[in-house]
Order: C-alpha cells, then sequence, then structure tokens
C-alpha cells in the first residue's frame, strides 16, 4: 500500500477504499468487462466534502486520479493506470431538489440520466437530454463530456442546458454555484471552463439542470429526398414552417437506410429503397391533430414544389415506435461485417453531401473496407459513419483515420462533434484545433491543476 | 509622448493613431458627451493582424489599454484612465459572409448589432439578439458583455449565439476559431472564456454568429393577473400551450404599467388599471392565423381557470405596435423625478413575487425614495427596478443599494442579469459569487493576461 492510499484510508470510511481483489471485480470501460481494473485503489466518495478531502491528500501527494462516472465514455476517458487511483462517483446519487416553478432539478454528479428523466416526468417536465447510453451515463459525467444525443437542434448540448454548477478543483477548493437562474453576468462564467472539458480542469460534483415543460405532441416522417441540395433546402423549409417545434432531423444515406429496413433488421421501409437520401424527422409541439395536420400540409407542398420525392408519416403511437426504431437500431450495421471503425465529426451544413460523397468514394478504394455507413444529426451538422472492415489491422485503422479526418481542417470541420477527445482522438486534435488554442489549452491546464493530477493524459498532454 | 506611442505610431498608419485634440474630440461613454475623452492615444486598427501587433507593443511595454465599441456599456466598462491607450473597434466593420444554407454570418467585431439584423433580413434569416442599443452596439461589445435583452426566453443570451470566434490574447497572440459547427466537442470550449468576460481576458476581433428562419408571425397579448403566483403558473401554462413559439413574457408590476400608459406616455392601456400584475406576451410562430386561434382559445381557457383575469390580443401590426411601446419606452419613468438608481438582478423566478414586495416596501421606508418601479423580463427570472429620488447622495444610494443587493445572497441571485459588473458593481461582486470563485477568476485572469493590460480593473482587481 503506497503512503497516500494509507492516508486516504484514514481519512475515509472503510467502505469507501476499495483495494485488491475489490478493485479487480471493477472495470475501467463498461464495453471492456472482459478486463479487471487496474488500479491503486477506488475511492467512493458520497459528499463534495469527501470529494475535496480526497483531492486535498492527493495533490499534495502527487497523485494522479482517473474520474469513473457511468463508464460509457466512446473516446477512452476512464482508461485508467496501475499507478493511478480511481474516484468513483456512483454513490454519489442523490437527487436535491426538484423545483417545479422555477423549472430546475438539483442533483449530485452520480445520478444517472434515465433517474433525472424519470423524476420529473410527474411533474410534466422534461430533461431534453437524451442518447442511447441513459440507463449507465451519470450526470457528472455527461456535464464534463458536455454531451449531446438526439433532440440537441431544439434543446441544445448539454452545455445549454446547465443553470448551476459546483465542482472541486485539484487542490481540493469547492467551487460552488449551485443557482437556478438563467441569466447571470456577474463575472466570468466559470462553469463553462468545467462543461466538455473532459474532468481534466475539476471534478463536476453537483449540477442545477435546466427543465422544459413536457411537449404535448409528437409527430414524426420518413422522407426521401433526390439529393443533398434538397436536403438542405427541406431543413429550412421544414424549420421555418413548424416554427420552433422541429426536434429531430435525421439523415440517412441510401444503403444506411436499406440495411436498417432490411433482414435481420426487424423493421420495414415506410417508403421504398430507391431515394438517395431519407430523412427522419419529428417535431415536439403541443397539440397532436394540429401538429400533424400542419405536417401533412407542410408535406404535400413540399412534395408538390418537388423538394422532396416521396413521405410517409407516423400518425401513431406504433408508426412512431417504427420509424425510431429505423434510426436507433443501429446494431443492425455491425451484423454486416467482422470488424468496425466508428466516426463522429461535425462539417459547415452546405458542405456535408459532397464531403461525405468523396470520403465515401477513398474509403471504397481501400480492399480492407466492405462497406461505408453513412447518417447522422444533419441539422447539428453531425456525421457518423461506420465503417465495416474484413480484417483489423494498424496500417488499415490509420488509413481509414486520415481519409474521414484529413478533409476537416481546411473546411473548418470537428473531429468530435459529441463524443470529446479523451485518449483515442488525442492525435487528431490538432486538426480542428490551431497550435495556439492547444497552447491555451496547456496554460489552462496548468493553471488549474498544476501538479497534472485530474484525467492526466486526456485531451492533452502536459510534458 | 511616451515612448510606446511613438513605437506604436511608427507600427502603424498615420491615421490610426490619434494624439493631443483628436483624443479630446471623442467621449469614453455614449451617455457622458459632455466629458472629453483623456487618454495618451486612440488608436484604430482595421484588422486582427493590427491588433495582434498593437498588444505586443503594448504588452512588452506593460502598456494598459481600454477597448472602445459601441459606448453603450451600462457599467462603466469603457471609463478610461489617462494613462491608458484606447483601442477603437470602430474601422473593424467589415460583415465578412452571410451563408444562408449554413445559416450563418461571420463579421469583425466592429459590425454593429443593426447592420447585421439588416444584412440578413433579404435571406429571411433573423439574427435575434435584440435591445435598445441595437443602432450602436458593436458584435465585439456585445460578445465581450454577453448581452441579453428581449427574446432571450426563446434564443438565449450571445453565449448561444456565438458559433465561431477570434480573439488576441494580451500578448497578441491570434486565437481563431472562426467554425460554422454547431456542435464541436474538440478539447476545452475556449471562446466560452472570452464571451461575458468583459474584454479583461482578451479581445474579440471576428465571431461566426447563429441565424434563425425569420418567423413568419408574431401575436402578442396584454394580461391581467390576480397575484404573483398566477404570473408562474401563466408562464408555464402559455408555455406548454405554445410549443416553443413564446418569445416574449415580460412582467410589469400595477404602478410600473399604470405609468407606462398615462400622460406624458403616448400610448393608452389596453386593459384597466385596476389589477396588481400586467404580462406582456408574445409568440413568434409560423402562421399568424393558426397562432392567432391558439392564443385566443389558450387565453379564454386562462380566464375560465381563474389563472388571469383580464386579456387583450394584439391582432393588428398597429396592436403590436401599441403593445410594445408600452414596455419599451421605459424613458416615461424617468420623467417623473429628478434623480434615478436603476437595477439588474436575477432571482429564481418563484421568489420573485415576494422578494420584490420586500425590497420595494425597504425602499419606500426612505424619505428619498419617491416612487419604484418594478418590471423585467420575467420568464428568465431578471428584475428591473427604476428607484426615483428626490436628492442625489452618496448615503442613500449606498442605502438603496444594499436593500435591493443584500437579499441576493441567500436566494442564489445575482448583481447583474445582463449588464455585466464593469467598474460600477465591482463592489457587490462578492454578493454573488463567492470567495474561491473570485479566487479563480483573478487566477484566469493572471494567467492569459500576466501583465494585467487588458481592461485593468474591470470585474476584479488584480493586486
Amino acid at each position: 500500500m503506497t503512503d497516500v492510499v494509507k492516508i486516504l484510508k484514514q481519512a475515509l470510511a472503510e467502505h469507501q477504499v476499495l483495494l485488491g481483489e475489490d478493485v479487480k471485480e471493477r472495470y475501467e470501460h463498461i464495453w471492456r468487462m472482459d478486463q479487471p481494473l487496474d488500479a491503486l485503489a477506488v475511492l467512493l466518495p458520497s459528499s463534495t466534502e469527501e470529494m475535496s478531502q480526497i483531492l486535498q491528500i492527493c495533490n499534495k501527494y502527487n497523485q494522479p486520479v482517473v474520474l469513473h462516472g457511468g463508464l460509457t465514455n466512446l473516446v477512452g476517458n476512464t482508461i485508467t493506470d496501475k499507478e493511478e487511483i480511481v474516484i468513483s462517483t456512483e454513490r454519489m446519487n442523490k437527487i436535491e431538489e426538484i423545483d417545479q416553478h422555477a423549472r430546475t432539478i438539483s442533483v449530485q454528479c452520480g445520478v444517472i440520466l434515465e433517474e433525472v428523466q424519470n423524476a420529473v416526468k410527474p411533474y410534466e417536465l422534461l430533461f431534453p437530454l437524451n442518447f442511447g447510453a441513459k440507463g449507465s451515463a451519470q450526470i457528472g459525467g455527461i456535464i464534463s463530456t458536455n454531451a449531446g444525443g438526439l433532440r440537441v437542434f431544439k434543446y441544445g448540448m448539454t452545455r445549454n442546458l446547465v443553470l448551476g454548477l459546483e465542482v472541486v478543483l485539484a487542490d481540493g477548493t469547492i467551487l460552488s454555484s449551485m443557482k437556478k437562474i438563467i441569466k447571470d453576468n456577474s463575472g466570468y462564467d466559470l462553469k463553462q471552463l468545467f462543461i466538455g472539458s473532459e474532468g481534466t480542469l475539476g471534478i463536476v460534483t453537483k449540477a442545477v439542470l435546466k427543465l422544459v415543460e413536457a411537449p404535448k405532441s409528437r409527430v414524426s416522417a420518413m422522407v426521401g429526398l433526390k439529393d443533398y441540395d434538397s436536403v438542405v433546402s427541406f431543413l429550412k423549409y421544414m424549420d421555418r414552417g413548424t416554427a420552433g417545434t422541429l426536434s429531430g432531423f435525421e439523415l440517412m444515406w441510401n444503403n444506411t437506410y436499406k440495411t436498417l429496413t432490411t433482414e435481420p433488421a426487424v423493421v420495414k421501409p415506410p417508403i421504398p429503397h430507391d431515394y438517395p437520401y431519407y430523412v427522419l424527422l419529428e417535431c415536439l409541439g403541443s397539440n397532436q391533430d394540429n401538429d400533424l395536420q400542419r405536417l401533412e400540409k407542410l408535406l404535400e407542398t413540399a412534395l408538390e414544389k418537388n423538394i422532396i420525392i416521396d413521405a410517409a408519416i407516423a400518425s401513431t403511437e406504433a408508426d412512431l415506435q417504427w420509424f425510431w426504431t429505423i434510426r436507433e437500431d443501429v446494431r443492425v450495421m455491425l451484423t454486416h461485417f467482422k470488424y468496425d471503425q466508428q466516426f463522429d465529426i461535425s462539417i459547415p451544413i452546405p458542405l456535408i453531401g459532397e464531403v461525405a460523397n468523396k470520403i465515401t468514394a477513398a474509403l471504397n478504394q481501400l480492399d480492407v473496407v466492405q462497406t461505408v455507413f453513412t447518417f447522422g444529426h444533419v441539422a447539428d451538422g453531425n456525421v457518423h459513419f461506420v465503417v465495416g472492415k474484413s480484417e483489423l489491422n494498424e496500417t488499415t485503422t490509420e488509413q481509414i483515420n486520415d481519409i474521414v479526418y484529413s478533409p476537416l481542417k481546411g473546411l473548418g470541420g470537428s473531429v468530435s462533434a459529441e463524443h470529446g477527445i479523451g485518449v483515442d482522438k488525442k492525435k487528431f486534435l490538432k486538426l480542428c484545433r490551431s497550435d495556439s488554442e492547444i497552447a491555451t489549452m496547456k496554460l489552462l491546464k496548468k493553471s488549474l491543476d498544476p501538479k497534472n493530477i485530474l484525467n492526466r493524459g486526456k485531451i492533452i498532454t502536459i510534458e
């Protein structure tokens, strides 16, 4: 046992410090559950004060720590070195207050997204953030990674939904600003520093989240389009015509749609397989009948004007389920090949069509590539590629990375729209951030965590 | 002429360096045009590179600078010391690009808000930020102060409308990230540091602003309510019923409404003077007839349910003009007394009624106070007080400040919802920010501007 672990054992209760076999029974990632965790210890604080105490000790002894929340990060942010101590936030799981009039919920960092969603439902309120890992992802990790997901177009990323924040700095200082107010221009908005910095500048311990009135209607349609320019026109047309209710505008390229609506997929295609592009759109409003009528009219006119070439409306709850299963059941793609490589990039909206075509054509030149599935939250400029490969080797992985990432620099794109940088994308950071930006990130890291103990080596490397 | 001014004269073109009488012909604030500017020089860069060159020189020689944009700041941010050099951004006034498909506009920092609003109109796009000083306020200052104004409830503060940003740091380093993308989780979101930090961490030189589709309908109503709890219920009710179109929800207390609709005010009251609270609401949508019908139905039901006690709908363009003149022509209040003291605070929405009543009662105890006008963007938790006084002296000014500001600490409120801290509110900063928050602000300032040359002494004092 190292000195710092001994001191931590004295400072915390026995059940809050896991060692030896208890550490090995845990994992560093929810999708790597065959590899036992290797770390000096796992600490289980249950309060901000305990978190502060832990960091005071670790900082004093130059002991690096790694944060473990729901372990659903996609870029290796919970990867742990055996010389590191893991702090797990699983016991900081209290919902502290729901204020239905201020429309806020105050939570500790270890509360799981789905619990937040469910807790506010009885008040006819909605916490609009939503994504696949909602059953495991914790609010602290969600804030630290500025998570996105579906419905960002209407409600924004996590950054837009955080009103108050409490953070513990590397030296144990508690920065608390658990405010419920929407507007606050009293000095620097410090919370912005910690949202999306992946736990490298401070540890989120609590937050006040913004809630919205739960929508009373939901309508959807699957639309076929002849080319990418039509997709852009259709987005503008629908956005203008639906007056703030447009909440989803998911684009699928032809082969993606085909695969997601053909066996082994469990759902059938609502419109034929003949069109180059498919948009699945959603509006969240206040009146089901009116919204459905408006959608019908808008789509009729779009057909007449030749902006779109086919459309099917989801008019029942069963239809909604059907249409959204197509978009959400992306695992169907993975049945079509042995190995895959996935991307989450952003590109200015008008350029997506041409850039994605060029990238796909280049990828298809490689022998190892069997297929390329393209889809994304196009209203946010966010494109996902799933590249199916016949074999796994470092050289082709790098070739594929190069084909997808290298055009982004000249286009003002990003190598990570949603998932963050972590360790997996560190070497690509320079493709979308300048030398002076990276130098400024390092300056901030050195100022706020001078001993480099917080999530060391994630996003940037401090020499 | 000091050494640094000589060097600057050599580095810049002659017309870019104003000295002596040319300095005195200028002002440090648009509302203090009787006092000539007193400064070492006024510099007029026209490009980011020139701004960088200026700061390299000033930083080398420890020369403090003050930024002058549209000079409309309300908290003394453009106040200039005679040992300082003024950098005016008035020549950095180019609109660089409007991208109607990405729905962005890229501008230099000196472009005026109204020019942005007008430039995007032909594309049926809207830059939704709007406030009284739109004819003078420059984008650089707007971003540096995270300006708010009307329609924040629907579209957010300036922070929500900045996609890309270019900033020059104190040492002349250019941090440029002029991206048009909505989602970008590639490392620290550095632009957040400079939005709302009032020019103390870096100088904004360019920005990519987010545009939205221009709404095709606008409906409004003036509503009377019996108590503050009803105001909160009505806000939730309208928000839920109007599905994302609610763009304004302005509250006026009885005496404010009365004053704004009685001579010398130019407009008459749409509903009688009998109610404790008045809400002026606005929805921006896609169909005038439908939206009007929906509003009528919603208000009928609200009357039946006793949530509201009276309502008048603005059904024509003239009505809209009439109703909004009431709220916007706040100068009418100033005709009712000789001296005034104004406040811009935020309070969690459910607490506003009681807190505002207590503050008003305490203010009315003071002999010097003639009247208190209360109104605000209540959907954002933002309350304005205009306190009318019979005389002007430091003691009563401080008493009034104390009555308004001191309750905020315990309530999680803010001494500045929109206007910022500048120099005028510096001494109140500690009422809404903790010691460790202020220490972190100072740490950031020292890291990014170690010689303390940028807007020195604004927000915080570096010893």
